[in-house]
C-alpha cells in the first residue's frame, strides 16, 4: 500500500509538468488575449475550485460554529480569495475576511461588496495570535505566481500568525512568501496543509508537504495545455477539482 | 415508492416559488445593481450549472461520438449556452453550436472567441431534420425570462426542428417559445426532455412535464431569497445544481 502511494505520487510528478514563474505568467497573458477569457470569468472558476477543494477537505461538519479566515492580497490572488469565501458561504461556512491592503479598483470593489452584501464580515486589524486560534482554517490568498520576494511590510504580521498557528492553513496557488519556483524561504515560511494549484502547479509546488494538493481551474483549452506540454490530470466527472497527492 | 415520491414531487412544488417574469427581472437587476455581481460572472456560474444537469442526465459514454448541438439565441439565456457548451467540451463532450443571430457586442464576441479557439464548431445554417437526427442532445439557449412572444421569424426554422426531432431537448432556464408564466402555447411548443431553471424556477416551469428539472445558478443572496421568498432547496454538498423532482 505504501508503495503504491509512492508510486502513485511518483507518477504524479512525473506526468504534471511544474511551471517556472514565466511560464505562468505567459499562460495567464494567453488566456485573456488569445482566448479573450475576462477575470470576471476565470476568477470565478478559480475562487470555486478552491471552495470545493476546502469543503471537500474540511468537512462543515467538523467546524462546530468556527469560521473560516481567509486572507486576500492586493491582486489576482486575493481576488481569488474572496470568490472562494463567497462560495464558502454558500456552502454554509462561516466565512471572514481579512483584506490588509485594499485595492481601489472596480473588480476588487465589486468583489468586496458582494462579499459583505452576504453578511461577510471584514476584520478591521491583523488577529491576534488567541484570535487566531479561535478559527477552524485560516485561508491563504496573499500572493499567486507573480509574486517575487521580498514580502511588504504590511502583509508580514498576518504571515508571521498563520506560520506560528496550529490552525491549518489552505493555500491559493502559492503558500504566500514561498518563491514560485524554489519554495520556502530558507528563513521558514507558511507550511500549508492544503494547496490548491490554479491551472497548472507551479515549481514550489514540488517542496509542499502538507496532506492535500489540489489542481484546480477547470478552463485551460486543450491547444493551450499542448502548446505548453502541461499534461494536465483528468478531472473526474463534472469536478471543478482534482487532488494530485490521492 | 410512488407514493413517497408523489409526495416529494408535491412538497417540491410547495416549497419553491415559482416566479412571476416581472420578479425574474427584478432579482436579475438586484443582483447587479444592489450585490454589484458582474454579467461575466453570473453567466459562468449559470453555463457551468446547465453543463453539469447535463453531464448527470445524459452520461457521455451513451453519446457513442455523438454531438450536442447548442442553439444561443441573441442575449443572456444564448450567452449561457456559450459557457454551457464550452463546460461540455471541457467535460469531453462534442459540442456543436448554432447562432442564428449574431449580436456584435463584446460579451456575445467574446463567449464565441472562447468556443471557437476550443474547437467547438459553429454551423452556417439551420440542420435538416435528416441532420438533426444525427445529434445525441439538443441545447436550447434560445430566449430567457425576458422573452415575449411572439417567435421573430429568424428562430422560427430551429424551434419547429427543435419541437420535430425526436432528439432529446435540453432546455435552459425557459423552454423557448413558451410563455414565462402561461407556458406552452396554444399551437405546441418545444416539450424538453430536461429544464434547467436559473436562479429559481419560473411560473411556466410548473407546466413542465419532462424527465429532468434541474435548479442551477447558485449564486443567490440568502438576504434576497428571503426578499422574494424564494424558498429555495438546498443544494447537496458542493453541486452547482440540484434535481428538484427526484
Amino acid at each position: 500500500m505504501l508503495l503504491l502511494r509512492n508510486i502513485k505520487r511518483f507518477s504524479t510528478h512525473k506526468m504534471v509538468k511544474y511551471l517556472k514563474q514565466q511560464e505562468a505568467i505567459d499562460i495567464d497573458v494567453a488566456l485573456f488575449n488569445e482566448y479573450k477569457f475576462s477575470v470576471d470569468q476565470l476568477m470565478e472558476l478559480a475562487g470555486l475550485s478552491c471552495a470545493t477543494a476546502i469543503a471537500k477537505s474540511y468537512p462543515l461538519k467538523d467546524f462546530n460554529e468556527k469560521s473560516v479566515l481567509v486572507c486576500c492580497g492586493p491582486g489576482n490572488n486575493g481576488g481569488d480569495g474572496f470568490v472562494c469565501a463567497r462560495h464558502l458561504k454558500l456552502f454554509g461556512y462561516n466565512a471572514v475576511l481579512y483584506y490588509p491592503k485594499r485595492v481601489d479598483k472596480p473588480l476588487y470593489n465589486n468583489l468586496l461588496h458582494q462579499c459583505q452584501s452576504m453578511d461577510i464580515p471584514l476584520l478591521e486589524k491583523v488577529p491576534s495570535s488567541e484570535q487566531i486560534n479561535c478559527y477552524g482554517l485560516l485561508v491563504d490568498a496573499l500572493f499567486g505566481f507573480s509574486f517575487k520576494p521580498p514580502v511588504r511590510v504590511e502583509f508580514r504580521p498576518i504571515i508571521e500568525i498563520m506560520m506560528q498557528s496550529d490552525v491549518p492553513v489552505a493555500s491559493i496557488d502559492i503558500p504566500s512568501g514561498w518563491d514560485v519556483e524554489k519554495g520556502e524561504p530558507d528563513e521558514g515560511g507558511i507550511k500549508p496543509d492544503l494547496l490548491i494549484s490554479l491551472t497548472a502547479p507551479k515549481m514550489c509546488a514540488e517542496k509542499f508537504e502538507g496532506r492535500y494538493h489540489y489542481l484546480g481551474g477547470r478552463f485551460v483549452p486543450s491547444k493551450l495545455a499542448r502548446k505548453y506540454d502541461l499534461c494536465l490530470p483528468e478531472y473526474p466527472d463534472t469536478d471543478c477539482c482534482v487532488l494530485l497527492n490521492d
